[in-house]
């Protein structure tokens, strides 16, 4: 019998318990679902026999040794930053921990002693970073074994919302932390405000300010178009993908088509700034903060005034998608002492929310180009994949986001808990022994790869 | 006899030492300038008999305690972070604290405990804060006294070079930290990204990339046009001067006409982030990298690029500018692992080098409308004033900044040890108390405010 803990029951661990509990009797497994509050613990494990639900408080230190002394492996689904003081936890006890976060600095000086402890932390194994790292290397590895020398590698992810739920012009809910989508830029984000890729063998830096006025569109296969915007760090990816050599490297971000010019509004105006307090938040009224952001104070409405500092007509698509937010309206913000980018926070998580029976949809697409054979241009062959997935979440608990988390956490935890994963040390899923089972599996959940040749 | 300690000897406080040494006899005044380099504090002092130099160490609690027992007031002109270990013995030991940093937070807290230990921490009073709070509140106060009902503050300062020295097409020279210049907006900068001041009363909010093109420009008499462009923070000014009533208030910075318009390159751009490090920094030149922040690759000189996506014309006062600092030259920076800010910083540290024989400027200046009369607009009289001062530096040591903020200091010292200022507390000196005899004195020195009533 195999002992787990989990630690973190929130929305985004449902599936990841679904599938634990639903592995537990065929592998033997005892699982221990331990969160800050016992009620939502509970509440998740629902009486299952295998499982039983714990109070956990992650500072208090005698109770995570003895928790964690008494299981073969943990998963942690914390904060990022809290991670450290359970990897070191486990360090001590010899006991694997699986996660979904970036490896940070701390994590990646543990690799030594988890090597010497006999053990694996294995990080970046949920959706992105995660799915994205098991099947783009499934790809290079492949090209790589024919002889093949990259290119280009372009990746894509996007966590929207499914057509059949899609009933806003923004085509837009937020499925994922909302924080990080409204504040994405902003001061005192470590990965800083610049998103940098190598396009034609050359770096290209773009910020924030720039970035969805420099979005392009790509598409997918039966999906059609969306639009892309560059991710802060593409670069770091040559060295993890072993791609030092490509001319073009990039990684961005999916939104529907004319998502990213209505959003550059907000951008150009500096309304995502959360630094500064709008005086008298509580008692302005939307039209008026949207005016107070405006370069000059001509006659005419605020709506015709935006539009005129955007250059768009007054019934354009970004103008349709910006008056249904209701930010001509004349309507009390209600917010005390806020920031520009709360109060749009607070605005777009009622706008854009995700009801009851709506379904998210995960796009995620890699684009490959190589050559193969060598010498001469005329000998060499350019040859393209596109390797595509679209994901769509069944209900708000079994979100696509919570699938496509949860389940490959839940198939590594079972390849390294069965020996099938044997390498130890701080790793990422960027190794065959890792993404090949995990991906044969994930297309047993309908987690599947399109690839396209030319 | 007093006793004065002064802790910072650095070139900023150049022309106060000497103010103090000067007074000293007079006065019958002992002084102990403390530095971290001896040599410095000693070199200052040049064996002056009433003063004497110390190596001083801030974070030394015996010494802090031991050096100002002795004294009857402390001068610190430590970086503005560190005043509080200084502020705090001075509380326990009952002594007169002058700065010429804003008031903290936690400086503004020991306000009762400074007066109840019958002592006075006075700050701000130096140039920018300082002079410009004398020079505003002596008009307010006026106008007030008048029965005048003020409608428009605004008030500009600006560290220039003086005429004589300006021989470079920005008509710029660092006279003061050149990486608060470079790196204003940035992330983590405590005043927030987005300057707010008050128009016609509204509120009007600009964020920090679109500052640079919303500059305006102001006259000074004798001295022709400057472009101003606004401050983080305006609105604070309106409850520190009694402006509450108000309908446009605005503080700003100065520089001469046509910066403003060239230096929105390095923002658009986004030179002027220091979040991100630019790869393999030491062996890019310049052009490529300007050329890796444009956002096509299209043929055609960086040069050509860059004027293209300026919307200017390559022989432009902009692009004569910017082809001035050698952005566009095909010279490697030499400098590794740096971030474009870091990059500018250093490049501009180069070209706007203030030479040995240079002499900086101080411009400042107030505007004032105001009514006179109640009722009716028609028995109501508007009416203007401008107040302004032009410094012009004598030497590299005895710099424009080093005597517009020494001498405040120096003079509110002595007024302070007569017992002319009685008031204590914290204060920052917008009080008749201080203003009268300190700007009645800096008269003495050449430092005069120009009023002009319309």
């Amino acid at each position: 019998m195999k002992n787990i803990l989990l630690i973190g029951a929130g929305r985004s661990a449902s599936t990841l318990i679904k599938y634990l509990l639903d592995t537990s009797q065929k592998e033997n497994w005892k699982i221990t679902v331990a969160d800050i509050s016992l009620e939502l613990a509970k509440q998740k494990i629902n009486n299952h026999p295998n499982a039983h639900a714990i109070a956990f408080d992650i500072n208090n230190e005698e109770q995570r040794a003895t928790e964690i002394s008494k299981v073969d492996l943990v998963i942690s689904m914390l904060p990022a930053t809290m991670h450290l003081s359970v990897a070191k936890e486990c360090l001590h006890l010899k006991k694997h921990l699986v996660t979904a976060s970036y490896v940070s600095k701390q994590m990646k000086e543990l690799d030594a002693d988890a090597k010497k402890a006999g053990v694996i932390f294995l990080n970046e194994i949920g959706l992105d970073p995660g799915i994205d790292h098991l099947s783009a290397m499934k790809v290079i590895d492949d090209v790589k074994a024919q002889g093949g020398k990259m290119i280009t590698f372009k990746s894509y992810c996007g966590g929207l919302v499914a057509p059949e739920s899609n009933d806003n012009p923004w085509g837009y809910k937020f499925t994922w932390n909302p924080r990080a989508v409204v504040m994405a830029g902003q001061s005192g984000d470590s990965a800083g405000a610049t998103a940098q890729y190598l396009e034609n063998g050359k770096t290209k830096y773009v910020p924030y300010t720039r970035l969805f006025s420099n979005a392009h569109t790509i598409s997918v296969d039966g999906w059609g178009k969306f639009e892309a915007y560059a991710n802060r760090d593409s670069l770091s990816y040559m060295d993890l993908y072993g791609l030092q050599d490509v001319k073009n490297m990039l990684r961005g971000t999916l939104r529907m088509p004319g998502f990213c010019k209505a959003w550059n509004t907000f951008i150009q105006l500096g309304f995502t700034d959360d630094t500064c307090k709008v005086s008298d938040s509580a008692n302005t009224t939307y039209a008026q903060l949207i005016e107070s952001f405006l370069p000059e104070s001509n006659h005419g409405s605020v709506k015709k005034k935006l539009a005129k500092f955007l250059r768009e007509k007054e019934n354009s698509p970004v103008m349709k998608k910006l008056d249904w937010l209701g930010i001509f309206k004349n309507q009390k913000i209600g917010l005390n002492n806020s920031s520009p980018a709360e109060i749009l926070l607070t605005l777009l998580m009622k706008k854009w929310n995700l009801k009851e029976h709506d379904k998210d949809m995960v796009v995620m697409q890699h684009e490959f180009e190589y050559h193969l054979g060598q010498g001469t241009k005329n000998k060499r062959q350019g040859k393209k994949i596109t390797s595509s997935l679209v994901v769509i979440g069944e209900d708000q608990i079994n979100t696509d986001m919570s699938k496509t988390v949860g389940l490959p956490l839940g198939i590594s935890t079972k390849l390294i808990l069965n020996g099938k994963i044997s390498i130890k040390g701080v790793w990422i899923p960027t190794v065959k022994e890792i993404y090949n089972p995990v991906l044969a599996e994930l297309e047993n959940y309908g987690i599947r790869f399109i690839e396209k040749h030319s």
